[in-house]
């Protein structure tokens, strides 16, 4: 089918779950859609050597409830229930990605189909070591290069032995200073959190409505710990020093399976309760990240901007990463309005790559931030991705106009 | 100077410490040696968003001494005292990787010259954040490129926070089997480990005699520790209770610096210390890698086939990894000798590949293994990665006839 595309110089378009939020299933220049939801096996569980191989229509959520009884689960979590090889072609990541990395760091092993129909193993066939220096890094270059190099059919990931303990908690803080400064020093001691969430005092607001909550509608860490009982114990004592010294309210526990759930169903439902907060409008995520220390300026900034533009976008993020999502909700038919959209969401952007970071931490390029990349990785970077993406897919029929 | 190399059609050598294993600085084309070494600033150390920016004159004991006012590490250890540029060439890694990963985990960003002379910074200039979904991972394509993409000038490097507590200790077994099946438990039991050694009986008698230590010479483990003062404790405790089932020994400690550092030098010494066995004679140092739950299979046939061979060739490896390496050590002059060494290696190149695993974990595919590296990835992963190396460097004048 791909090489009849081939042949033919038909664009295509893979389909995952369509979640994506850059607009990387459009076809822009028309061409085939290949909808790949039914291919949903779940491959190889390799339980003694942490590995499972995905087809494409395999979600997160799908996996998980697959590996309950094995002791093991795939920590990343991007908020909808995204197929596993769609979060391997993103780059995706997610709460927990300040301990257990992003699909950058988890993806073992790929098979892709190319433009011309042949079948590349990214690392060999049917191979899943834990580390290697064998030749370059095909499966990092299929990482993140949402369907213009080739079609993702297989993702091997690395999976982790569910901790023996978890524990959640939430702090509140008397200013966005407080909380982001808490968990730039969190970071700084080496506490190894499992998952560290910002949200603002809007975004608390939007998520108690939505969720039936009563959180204090205050800037507001979402935390979680992972380790033994004892290791537990301890992280959440240096934890929750560093909190109070920053005026953090006592902790909101949430120790048991289903409190826990609670707690992260409001944060993953949180693009759904920001739109809520202006029913009829729709909803725009942005998605810098910067490096953790310059975390306290970009975001008291932005709230100002957002202020000063009579802008509606909470924010909510993995400050953990230093990356951070204002979910901008509008009206799309009031044109003033989305020019000022347009101009905030350009204006955080430039914000980030002056402050050394990236215009999407993890919602990849897709359509809309085509001239930022531009920006952010320089003329040659552009110019060595174009002839990447030139020599393995000359007809240019993969996913285009996306990217680069 | 690379434009000028670019437009007569020389090739380029770059050239760190010459400390490769696999031959990636030999001119076999002829060509212009670029030697790195006077090269050597620390850039950008940045305490608070732990990243640091080196030349290529910099090695890695080097920057550790540099960074030891700061509380901050590097902890990627290849047993020589490599540059750091270099071993971003190589993918290399060390005793450390099976907490803190390889070089490909560590490298935020390069920069690198062209075939033609141009400059490409892969994460965009200045750039350090810790995490992206920006375009194709171009810093994940040149480390391990080994020198055949372009010449690195400048890497930026992850750093770690010098743990609060720290802890080494020696375990004997009566089998290697019993050393590995340790191993295997102990990482499938979650618990985070920094370091975790194996030598086998032989390695052991040549580093007592090398080191003047007096290690029994049985199948060894070397491990160690890192976290908080009773972090650690839980760490050891749970190791030892697995160890003391697979009949292993009590643990030799190595509690302060000084200690630690003998019984690291010692491992880091395991090179010289195989040679010393048979004065005069050559050294070569195998270095599969595979799944952690075939460890106990390789090692034994391989252990076998030595035996069989009638070969010495010490075993010491990075079981944590699932990558081990044999020391060969061989008169050159004896040409038999040679040939038992070839077939040997081979065996064991594709012993590792028949079961999932790699034939270089981390030395890289320099001009030895370049066929293996087809057996390993496939026809179409090489026909890819030749792609992406005749459109970066059309003129192959970039280290040529390495890797592929």
């Amino acid at each position: 089918m791909a090489e009849l595309c081939y042949n033919h110089k038909v664009p295509i378009i893979p389909f995952g779950t369509g979640t994506g939020l850059e607009g990387g299933v459009t076809a822009v220049q028309g061409g085939v859609c290949f909808n790949m939801t039914r291919m949903d096996k779940i491959l190889n569980l390799n339980t003694d050597d942490f590995y499972v191989t995905v087809e494409p229509g395999v979600t997160r959520k799908s996996l998980n409830s697959y590996l309950r009884d094995s002791g093991l689960w795939f920590p990343v979590d991007p908020g909808a229930d995204a197929s596993l090889c769609g979060m391997a072609a993103t780059s995706a990541s997610g709460t927990n990605a300040v301990r257990y990395g992003t699909m950058r760091d988890n993806v073992i092993n790929l098979e892709v189909v190319l433009s011309d129909g042949r079948i590349l193993n990214t690392a060999g066939k049917d191979r899943n070591f834990r580390k290697t220096s064998a030749g370059y890094n095909l499966t990092s270059l299929f990482v993140g290069s949402e369907g213009t190099l080739g079609i993702i059919t297989k993702t091997s990931l690395r999976l982790y032995g569910v901790p023996e303990a978890m524990m959640s908690a939430v702090c509140a803080f008397p200013s966005v200073q407080a909380a982001v400064d808490s968990t730039v020093q969190i970071l700084q001691c080496g506490i190894p959190i499992a998952r560290i969430e910002f949200l603002d005092d809007v975004m608390v607001d939007a998520c108690n409505k939505y969720n039936g909550l009563s959180y204090h509608t205050l800037p507001t860490l979402f935390l979680e710990f992972h380790g033994t009982e004892s290791g537990v114990r301890e992280q959440v004592q240096q934890t929750e020093e560093i909190t109070q010294l920053n005026g953090g309210s006592d902790f909101t526990w949430a120790r048991d399976q289903e409190e826990r759930s609670k707690l992260w169903t409001a944060r993953h439902n949180a693009w759904y309760a920001a739109l809520a907060l202006r029913p009829g409008c729709r909803g725009y995520a942005t998605d810098v990240c910067v490096p953790i220390s310059k975390l306290p300026e970009i975001v008291m900034k932005t709230k100002k901007d957002l202020l000063e533009s009579e802008l509606t976008g909470p924010i909510a993020g993995h400050v953990g990463d230093g990356n951070f999502h204002c979910i901008m909700v509008l009206n799309v038919d009031d044109k003033d309005e989305v020019s000022r959209v347009k101009a905030f969401t350009d204006r955080l952007a430039r914000r980030a790559l002056a402050l050394n970071g990236t215009c999407t931490g993890e919602h990849g390029i897709g359509l809309g931030k085509r001239s930022l990349l531009v920006e952010e990785i320089g003329e040659v970077g552009i110019a060595t991705m174009k002839q990447i993406k030139a020599t393995l897919d000359p007809q240019n029929i993969m996913n285009p106009g996306k990217v680069i």
